[in-house]
């Protein structure tokens, strides 16, 4: 089967799962979104597209954006990162602030929101303008010059981030925050509510793919070996406290967001991006998780 | 032996352990205080009044303003109040996350830093001015018109209180806080940073031997049952995660702060409060813990 | 009012309770005990007795024979026993696996199940026949010399024992029980199915309210500093999770068992006993708890 | 660089490391290992083989065995398993408590202690002597006829195994053991204790590699999509509380014991064994896990 049928077969499956699952609610622009959405975009490393169903509107990308500011603090301050935030799957909901107060204030991983708040805090050392400098790597690896985060969804993800703030100043209290709270926790709201589409998405993604190299704009985004590392950390952390049975079910890395969207790629061959905005109770799109394990299913390929 | 010479034995016997204990550092400005301290103050319900050593030296109060909040938190709003925060002892160190999340935000009793921040929450509903009501209370409780907060101390608790303020923020997400977070940990620092003596602080505490009536100024403070009640509560979770401990040795109500203030009470008898900067690792002072515990055994009077 | 018309009156008022609440379930043996029973028994420590409803009705003594075992060992040891077993409120429910991995296997009172184990380890060693040890320790402590375990409800507990099983084994990993796993559990389940009336355990239960001497025999069981202490830790831990409440709304030292009775006592003054079967979600019979809190409002006595 | 010159350059490159870590002291017999061994095993899938060092030294293969007791189980019940135990990584220690309490009697992954006793439970269930099937099963994998377990370090860890017990006991009062406990445990014991060598267990690994078939007899082992799902589970919890980390690092799937022994494969092309006793603090094999990523990195082949 070409890849083009493989995605109209898988749009055709996806229907009759649309209705289902619930949209976060917890941010209330957010709960705005129009729910009878799928869209699905393959990026070859060659330079093809192919796409089906609503691959060209935006969504906002909410956890999505910390594989990209994971891989910019990267660039800048590379394996001492580590020293921050582990590498571990976390074994607890996103948001839980039990394993920080275990574990000293060094979150588990890059993909929680603690581990993302510690990633933001380094660009903010880094960058004046911590939520442009996600904003313009984005527009380079997807090739999207227009791109840019809602501020509405900022404002109402910051008012309604308690939860987050309570994360922060709790990693302050351990010495794991090195800038003024407040200004972190915005720049982190600002990333999350960037808006991209699953074009974008699956030529951003492309990079790790094809040995650190970008295919878009054939920037040296990170070293190879780099590359592999952070996609394994993709497999092993990126679908929230579902990681295991995603791996178990999808076999390729990905990291999904409570936007609906997952980016994922297969190694040596191609980007590909979902979205789909109702919700598993894990957090990841219900109908771009089922999308994703008949993708890998149907063209015969995954890690293992 | 009379009291006076009680209290004599006790400040001879405690001389050797002036050396022990450490001083809470993590507020620099407490770090400050002179450590070969002890005082310790009783005062009888019919208003006879003994001291021994530095009885009459201010020290900053810090948690043992819990129960004083606590009291007029409880004046305002009764047994509502149980429905924010709980009566059981924690488990867990005073100021734990982890019992926050397990239970909604809830804290387990109000002499944790998290119950302390919702008793502060109420008094920052009903009052412009939260710190001053409790000023003023515990004016009119020990009959010093002079009692002050500590500025500087406050603001050196401010500056370093990122955990209460990650507190704060996560009791807030679950809808436990009402007013702005930064305000209510601005008040609940100026209430631990009140300055008192021994003499003021056994005086102070005397209404809940009393049956709820100040024996100071006569006021009705609390009625009979609910002066009870809170006595409870200070023996089963008044000392931090030792009150089981303190509660066996020591056998009386009572109340402590990282300062190294101790108040306690003996029902229908005396207040009594005794000062000593260095702690033990539970944060109790170590000399006052000695000296209540000496107390109760050379008068032969406990509740039990 | 005069302690039979204090007993009668309560006993009115708790009739609309008999209804409510659950029996506990997870000893198929006691499921089976009939339900709409009330009892009361109070033996003021000169000697007279009251009593009201089915206060003459064996039933399975169950958690409050911990109360007695500790006796027993504390005689035996004395303050060693607090090397292996602690003096806090726990904090989590009465079986809970977590706090044992959390501090290496010393459980946190010796009225968890596991503090229990150990004491029941302590009398292991002593003992050749730890259950007649304790059997016969409270024939003396009631005057009642028929007392027995009930060896149908002791195997049905073994039977469905699996969680007092993993935590004998989990302690016995920490080096914390020393006898054979399956030995203690035995002993302990026993205990736990000694039948008694509340006549029989509120003249038990005289020795603590008595400076440590029997009432019924005479026999010193402990001395007046230890029947104290153990007296406090009665308060802080003797009902269950709801020990901070049960303090607050009671106000005297309990301790309380799954098959309704509780057994309680004022300081120089009386023990007494209720039992009525229907438990609170806490594991406290619910006409129980209601009837001790009538009791002490009622005469106008607390610890406080 | 061709393989054998790969395995000559790591022997060399590991010597320096053999003096490091520890060895696994909780089971004696185990303790009694000669310590500065090294070993390592590449079975090609075309049957060509590569060795180095230790590489047909038998050592005790202790958790390598959950590995293939989950195959012999996940071959008689398929996904009904997961009815009974998840697919996550933990977080937490390989045979901590905390979690089953949780998560009500369910582990978390069949690689932990607890998940691989539901795992011979399911094995006990359909075999008389669930030790001699799996037994059996690894010398049809292996091709080596001669595959045994050791009875004294079975017996040593029986002796020593209070945790496990524990555990057992806890999940049997969550129903999610059905055979008696200790039969169950004596089975684990026994399956941990079969000896093995890298050449074995290169062998035996490569069904995972080859879609399901065996390359050793070509028995179909598994389905190939069962195969690809197992190998996922490998590297997201293969490696106890170190997965995310050894994914990172080596990025290939893996399963280690505390015996030193770790084994590997890389899809479509090669099963891989190394052994070395002394461990990390994650309990891995510390040259082992330095082996295995300068393996995949000097043949330039991982998943990702």
């Amino acid at each position: 089967m070409d890849m083009q049928a493989v995605l109209d077969r898988i749009h055709d499956e996806a229907q009759p799962l649309l209705g289902q699952g619930r949209v976060a609610s917890y941010i209330p622009e957010l709960a705005k979104v129009p729910l009878q959405r799928f869209g699905m975009a393959v990026s070859m490393l060659d330079g093809r597209l192919y796409t089906v169903g609503d691959a060209r509107e935006d969504f906002s990308i909410q956890s999505v954006s910390k594989l990209f500011s994971l891989t910019l603090a990267f660039q800048l301050v590379g394996d001492a990162l580590w020293e921050r935030v582990g590498r571990e799957p976390s074994g607890t909901a996103f948001n839980s602030l039990v394993q920080l107060e275990t574990e000293q204030g060094k979150p588990r991983n890059p993909f929680l929101n603690a581990g993302a708040l510690v990633v933001t805090d380094v660009l903010s050392t880094r960058f004046v303008q911590p939520e442009m400098a996600l904003v313009e790597f984005l527009r380079r690896l997807s090739g999207n010059a227009g791109l840019q985060y809602d501020d509405a969804v900022a404002r109402s993800e910051l008012a309604t981030g308690s939860r987050n703030r309570a994360m922060g100043h709790f990693m302050h209290s351990f010495g794991n925050l090195k800038n003024p709270v407040d200004a972190v926790i915005e720049a982190y709201c600002r990333h999350c509510a960037i808006r991209m589409n699953c074009v974008d998405l699956a030529r951003a993604v492309g990079f790790l793919a094809n040995g650190g190299v970008s295919p878009v704009g054939g920037e040296q985004v990170l070293d190879a070996s780099s590359a592999k590392r952070l996609s394994a950390l993709m497999l092993t952390c990126g679908t929230y406290d579902a990681a295991g049975d995603f791996a178990y079910r999808v076999g390729i890395p990905a990291k999904s967001g409570v936007g609906g969207g997952i980016v994922a790629h297969i190694p040596r061959t191609l980007g590909v991006c979902v979205w789909s905005p109702r919700l598993e109770h894990t957090g990841n799109s219900l109908a771009g998780s089922f999308a994703l394990e008949r993708f890998t299913s149907l063209i015969g390929q995954s890690l293992f």
